[in-house]
């Protein structure tokens, strides 16, 4: 018998706690989950007889090394910053660890000790990271098997609202973590286009727009998303003249959420004095200039011409963002409040659901140097409350890695990310039996 | 006999130790100068019998003890973060102590230890921070002593270059720090307009221009100078409708300078891979969209249409942005190559000389409620290379500081600014002997 733990039963570790559980008995597998709040872990067992709750909490060394001892493979939900922490301890233990979270610089001084003891950490195993290595790398590869050379690789992302629900003018809900949808994109995002570097600031990010579609879900936008230099090195990619990752929102959204980037509305790095009492109105006219004479919505109008138009307005208006409404967050940031003005209009409600959109963009020169254009695109609807499209993404990949380590299919000892075909190629077989499968077009 | 050490003999030590020196023989002073670079220091004493050069380190803590231990006044020029190690021994030895720098958080926590030892600790005592708050407080002391109130304040500065040298497009030439000048304005600039929080982020800041003038100077425009809300406290206007402080340019820089500010240009976050052999029109590409049919000038443009007129377009010419230079800079920051790009064209070349304009703006009503605007306005030229406006303006107040301190005439004990009447008062009415004169008017 194998024990597999899973350390978080948080919204993402469903469909992975699900998937684990039907494989239980044909892999004599035990799957205990830790969690700090354990009738949380229990309920996601739903009586199952393969599986076990417990207490875990991240901060107890003692119960971390023992939790580690007693399994044989490790899942980490924990939030990002707790990775270190349970890899430090599978590695002394030699247990072998997945997450599907991004691969800190920590998590890499541990490759030798990893390595050494003969043990994988492997990371990035969800929808982004994740799926989009997984499928990008297998395209890639193709074309370079088949003697091709790629030319310009261009890999975008969104969570998005399905479509049934999509009611709203901005044609987005928070379907993940509303705090880092506020603050996306601070910072430089950089990329190379026909062998030129390009760096954006955040303040020209949402203007720089590519229009694309997916067939069957009609129209999206795509802004660009932090270094995309980055992944020359990831796919082993490194003199090739274009790469670019973006994020998917639907047409019209970066337009108006620039005005909230235009006005300073998302920064989080300073607290508005008697934030508690101030509405909405105060709130914006704290970025506008004094003008005797015009209204909050004038001023606005007459400080970002060219980008409050009829739609932008509509969109605000839909926010209440010029109502008298009461704030009630003492010693808030701009984004904090921002954050809680969106959180009343943009929730998912009871019933409606959400969507992954991704979709990657190959042109490449085939063995006899003919041009082509490959696109692959994958749309997930979620099913329900707990088994939403993110919970599906990142909780599958992980949850079939987790099989293919469990049953000694993959050993791939150091820390990694899903870009190797053992890893990959039955991942994305298996993912495509249940129903995440990408779409390719030949342009 | 009084011993007055300084330390540092940089650029802004001239002007103080002329002073010093011309002032040591009527009150018995020694006048000690400790640089790291004891030629430097030797060179600055111009043979006085008053004075004599050693070197000095402030990463020595034995040095450091033994020089505060061996002074009677002890006046820090060393850079910014240098001055609590000074501060700290000061105060082990009981010796008063005076910068021209910022309060930081940590030279207060030294406010009981400097009181229980009967020394004061004076900051702020040069141009900006310094001769900007005694000038306001003389006035709104006045203001308020007449029984008048004040309902707004506006306080501005600029350094720049004299008006017979001013013979750029740009009307601005490096006076001081070129660092400093091309981060300035990063992060949010706060104040407060007839009782409105004005946040206002650094996309912004340079198309919220204000317009100014001064008599015989011409015109002038201001941009918002960080955070006006804490002058509240140190002016002692917790209740005042409107405060705001300033940065002084010539008419016209701000459009331009926006333009990098927007491109992303100034940004010091990240390095530049290969910004060693990129050109000046390469770096300026890295900022816009790729577009196959359109030269980089068209393009930015197209980018900016809004900022980018003739006007401007002449002023980014003059600095060769659109030209293949070559940068030479190896791993640079956006901002470093930026700097690098400037200091070629905004040098004060030898014989030049540099202006500091300070304005104040004062709307107030007297004791009969009747409204009244006064303005306060300083230019101060530079006489030569060494003794230029900014070392007077930065050492003289500070020098008088010393003298007022080591005749007994002043003592505060504790870590203050000058914003009381004993401290403000002699120094404003000696530089007037020294041809730094505020005209005021009422408009």
């Amino acid at each position: 018998m194998k024990v597999i733990t899973i350390l978080g039963a948080g919204l993402s570790a469903t469909s992975l706690i699900n998937y684990l559980l039907q494989h239980s008995e044909e892999n004599d597998w035990h799957i205990k989950i830790g969690d700090i709040d354990e009738q949380l872990a229990k309920r996601k067992i739903n009586g199952s007889k393969r599986g076990k709750a417990f207490y875990f909490n991240v901060s107890d060394d003692n119960l971390v090394e023992k939790t580690v001892a007693e399994s044989d493979i490790v899942v980490s939900l924990l939030p990002a910053r707790f990775h270190f922490v349970v890899a430090q301890a599978c590695v002394n233990h030699g247990v072998p660890m997945l997450t599907a979270s991004y691969v800190s610089k920590e998590m890499l001084e541990l490759q030798d000790e990893a390595i050494a003891k003969g043990i994988g950490i492997y990371n990035e195993l969800g929808v982004d990271p994740g799926i989009d290595h997984m499928s990008a790398m297998k395209i890639i590869d193709q074309i370079r098997n088949t003697g091709g050379t790629l030319t310009a690789f261009f890999s975008s992302t969104g969570g998005l609202v399905a479509p049934a629900f999509d009611d709203n003018p901005w044609n987005y809900k928070f379907t993940w973590n509303p705090r880092n949808v506020v603050l996306a994109g601070q910072g430089v995002s950089k990329f190379i286009r026909n062998g030129d570097y390009k760096f954006i600031p955040y303040t020209q990010l949402f203007s720089r727009i590519i229009p694309t579609s997916v067939e069957g879900y009609g129209d999206f936008e795509i802004y660009p998303n932090r270094d995309s230099l980055a992944y020359r090195k990831t796919y082993n990619l490194d003199n090739i003249p274009t790469i670019f990752r973006g994020t998917i929102r639907r047409p019209g959204f970066a337009k108006a959420w620039n005005v909230f980037v235009q006005l300073g509305a998302t920064d989080d790095s300073y607290i508005i004095e008697n934030s508690e009492s101030m509405t909405y109105r105060q709130f914006i006219n704290t970025f506008l200039p004094f003008r005797e004479n015009e209204s909050v919505e004038e001023k606005l109008i007459n400080l970002l011409p060219h980008l409050v138009d009829e739609e932008v307005m509509q969109k605000l208006h839909f926010l209440e963002i010029f109502s008298n409404k009461t704030i009630g967050l003492p010693s808030a940031s701009p984004a904090q409040i921002l954050q809680k003005i969106l959180e009343d209009k943009w929730q998912l409600k009871e019933g409606e659901r959400d969507m992954i959109v991704m979709q990657h963009r190959f042109e490449f020169s085939d063995s006899d140097n003919k041009p082509h254009i490959k696109v692959a695109s994958l749309v997930v609807e979620g099913e329900s409350k707990e088994i939403t499209a993110m919970a599906k993404t990142v909780g599958l990949p992980l949850a079939i890695a987790v099989k293919l380590v469990a049953t000694g299919k993959v050993n791939i000892p150091g820390v990694s990310v899903p870009v190797v075909p053992e890893l990959y190629q039955p991942i994305l077989d298996e993912l495509e039996t249940l129903g995440i499968v990408f779409k390719e077009e030949d342009l």
